[in-house]
């Protein structure tokens, strides 16, 4: 039980850890969640680009509002921006440093899982098989433009009938898949290059102010867990009071109606 | 025993936090649950929606049942709500947090239900194949209405003879799950959006009202637990007193009728 | 719980340890995307060489940029490079040597993924199949030059149709496979023979202040660790006083408006 404690008190202790905790939680659950997903293209023209962009894009704006949701700091940040102003300055470069800290956080798992499903491809291929140009492939010379649409939206699906084994849908999904790998492999280094940018430039710029808004972002957080302790404390004082209050009253009423005379008689 | 003793109060101290756990505990049951369930569809026509829909439904119903029943506060709102007006005033508004609190804990189990169950898609194809329409594949053009009625009331049953190996069979079944997909991920992302306004966008309105209102709920709670407390030691005292008092009884009973006349004797 | 605080502690005690860590865990997180990833060649003339070198080189880059990022020291060196000069000279030394050993720890995960992809072969066989010189094969001899490059485009697609079974393709393959093969180990020989008279023969020049460097090195971190916890334990304490105060005051209010008279009173 102590070693729990301690557990909970450390997590207590320092917020931003538990915040990465979560963070880092929440993007685990993204990939448990995709590899668990059972995707299955409906492969009809008028809904593969539907389905396979919403799956490709809502999951993640799913992410990332819970992603707000889970992190304790975007209600802080509210709440720090409501507050009546007391004796302690409101600084808008708190409130600002709170909001990215927020939303770095809160986009990672909707970066995991776009990142996973451009990787895979499915997505990607589901959506836009439709959308290729047909001049780039030889198979599709003699065919009608309705056949090759009719073609085309079953790329997806390999076990039909009439794209099984067809090389022209091997050539179709190998390009599309290629074409999502080399997205997803940009975004990547795209916010690897920002992250860097962003973390390593930044003690070129404002590193005291940094460490100020960080100081308060941290106080905030305390301020509020210490009240909601001592909140507690002082409930469970006065229920405390009210209880022995009410026994008090119990037996001086009993007492009063004579029906305790002596310590071991009824109530 | 003793690290057993210090958890349970640790849970007791903190009853908010074991409601979650016990909110948290019951969606990973229903998560277990639906995966160990082993779903068959009828594949008759006229019990297919029966089946399916009652899969979909039920279940949730008695979760959130189970849901109000594990959760204390919905006893101490009632209690709330019924107890004579004494010198607290009586607030309709801690008893509609109260409600909400509880309302939104019992709701987490048949959200994940419903979820699992539509991004699964296995109750959404058994419930709906019958209503699907039947123009939209071009399988069907060679069938009459009642064969293809039959047809689609077998598209629940991969090894069903009649329909094994139909490319027509997977075009449907793909079509209905791509639906409930879409439909399980725009409930989640309506939920989050929803949970995700409420939770963030409540500072700006009433945190002072909020605030005082979570006092006293915690408070209600605290003092139920007091009073059950401080009854359970006013009971053993008494009952201790009771029972000394029928041995001294008993013994100047026995004395008078001049019984026991030496100490090693009988009782 | 005590075991797990003493890990902790010697994490944070000694950095450079933690840092070498991350990056072995860098290297095997390498080790592991890269077979996991689903290399597929598209196949086509102009798309070839740019994916095969894309992904030859775009997720080294990455990797690199990441190892830069999840060390704190490269944080520290930008830090100690801007920071104002105080009563501690500046050391342009100790900058470089910093900045020399993150590179170090940096450059390993992407040396990894480069040396995997070209043992492996893949990669190197999608890029440069176009490339190859036709004469070094006796089987292109009656082919025109488009055929050839054709031919070529599809050298790394197993299972097309046009190379199927076909001995030309093997021959290529087999040729750029082992091409890469050689220059892969080239590359290891070359790294490990540098590393090796890097750190065998630096004693030999500067032992005493590379030992100088490395101490202040190790201080620059400590201390801003230090400061980080002794911000969070003043915050902590003024966010108590605060909060107390905030108590004392609401008591006062409650004495001076007569609505507290007894303990065990209402509010």
């Amino acid at each position: 039980m102590d070693r729990f404690r301690m557990l909970f008190q450390h997590l207590q202790s320092s917020s931003e850890s538990v915040m990465n905790g979560i963070c880092l939680l929440l993007a685990a659950v993204t990939v448990k969640i995709y590899s668990s997903l059972d995707f299955n293209c409906p492969c009809l023209e008028r809904y593969n680009a539907l389905y396979g962009l919403g799956l490709l894009l809502t999951p993640p704006l799913a992410l990332f509002l819970c992603g707000l949701l889970v992190n304790r700091q975007s209600v802080l940040m509210v709440e720090e921006w409501r507050r009546p102003a007391g004796h302690r300055r409101k600084d808008l470069g708190i409130i600002r440093y709170m909001c990215s800290s927020v939303l770095q956080r809160a986009l990672a798992a909707p970066l995991v899982w776009i990142l996973l499903a451009l990787l895979d491809g499915k997505c990607f291929v589901c959506a836009f098989s439709n959308s290729v140009d047909p001049e780039k492939f030889l198979d599709f010379a003699n065919m009608t433009p309705r056949q090759v649409q009719l073609f085309l939206a079953k790329v997806p699906c390999k076990e039909d009938e009439l794209v099984k084994n067809s090389p022209a849908r091997k050539a179709v999904s190998r390009y599309l898949r290629c074409l999502s790998q080399a997205i997803g492999w940009s975004i990547t280094l795209l916010v690897i290059v920002v992250a860097f940018l962003a973390r390593c430039l930044r003690p070129c710029f404002d590193q005291t102010v940094f460490l100020q808004r960080r100081y308060w972002s941290n106080y905030m957080d305390l301020e509020q867990k210490l009240f909601d302790e001592t909140c507690c404390e002082h409930a469970r004082d006065f229920a405390h009071r009210c209880v022995l209050h009410f026994f008090a009253n119990m037996q001086s009423e009993l007492r009063a109606l004579g029906l305790r005379r002596d310590p071991a008689g009824g109530i």
